[in-house]
């Protein structure tokens, strides 16, 4: 962890640490996670293994989702071809820091989750059915956990000590025909995985108060 | 941390350890948030303090957003009037383990969150007009952003060495008038907090296997 973390921006003294004593979470920990780590823009050539990827989705997969319907589906997009038509439905300022990524991966949501509750979730048999007899619940509750998972997903990166670059400027309707014309699967986030590479952070932007985000009742 | 891993259920050993040398976030750590942390249905009296949720908010915020967004909105429901209001808007099943809970703090998002973008990213000046010249993308993205907040602060509750039980069984349009009706706030969740108590925990629900969540192109 500690070269991942010296190579990161920002000062520990200055990060909120005056509450670490409230954390059973370590320092390294909260920095590896969430007050050092980044969103990065550029990579080095190094590559991601699917060893490595296994160990993120091993770690991602026990984040809570509601009645356990674990939406997301990922698409490893490890083929040139497979790049190229990735590539051709993003926005502009994401193309040439995806094409040159070491790993690409397609966070989607998959709309037909309910067929695998009978065994995600299977002391309520009802709950398949349930979910088939309502689209609107069914849409409501793939988008919600399927970025909940998201957030695991991206937090479990940073564990395997990577760079995760997540977007979302893309021709959604392009992408799902290109990528998921087969199947309920729509697009959440693009996500770019590897080492940082050179000039891979930009400034960090400021985040909203705590009186601006909670209140009492 | 210790003492807080050594309540949870569940063997290290039969977890997933052997992938532990593919990442560099501690096995404790991944205990702690991820692998032995679970959702839980009853509290202890223990009292959650603001400084806590200040600490866990000020973990959280780091999490990534697109463009920075960050429109999760949290209420503290802390008045025996507000608890009640919110306990009658549960559903049956989660009436009350909520009552009883130390802490319950229903997590909404802002539609409005455009508001703020001046504030949260400053080098894109149109940024705040784009969104409120387009429902649809703000709807989206909110819904999105919103939640991957959720995760972010589920986690943070947990890296304060307590257990979180979220919900999403309510009924979000009497909960959203009784909370909301003068914002542009909606719930997205809500969390009972605090230290678990006995019989806090189900039988843990299976997770999907790798290979039915991620593929390759």
């Amino acid at each position: 962890m500690t070269t991942f973390l010296q190579n990161l921006p920002g000062d520990l003294t200055d990060l909120d640490s005056q509450l670490d004593d409230q954390l059973d979470l370590s320092p390294q920990a909260q920095d590896l996670l969430f007050r050092r780590a980044r969103t990065a823009n550029t990579f080095t050539d190094e590559p991601v293994s699917d060893e490595k990827v296994r160990a993120i989705y091993v770690l991602a997969k026990w984040g809570p989702t509601s009645m356990n319907n674990q939406p997301l589906r990922i698409v490893l997009v490890r083929s040139p071809a497979a790049r190229n038509r990735l590539v051709r439905t993003l926005s502009e300022g994401n193309k040439a820091k995806t094409a040159a990524a070491p790993l690409v991966a397609i966070l989607a949501v998959d709309h037909a989750f309910h067929e695998k509750l009978p065994k995600t979730f299977p002391h309520f048999t009802a709950a398949r059915d349930m979910f088939a007899a309502n689209d609107a619940l069914r849409e409501q509750s793939a988008n919600l956990n399927g970025a909940l998972q998201v957030a695991y997903f991206l937090l479990a990166v940073r564990a395997a000590g990577l760079a995760a670059g997540p977007m979302t400027g893309y021709d959604a309707d392009a992408l799902n025909a290109s990528f998921f014309a087969d199947s309920q699967h729509k697009v959440l986030a693009v996500v770019n995985i590897g080492k940082p590479g050179p000039g891979a952070y930009r400034e960090r932007a400021p985040r909203l108060d705590f009186d601006e985000v909670v209140t009492t009742a």
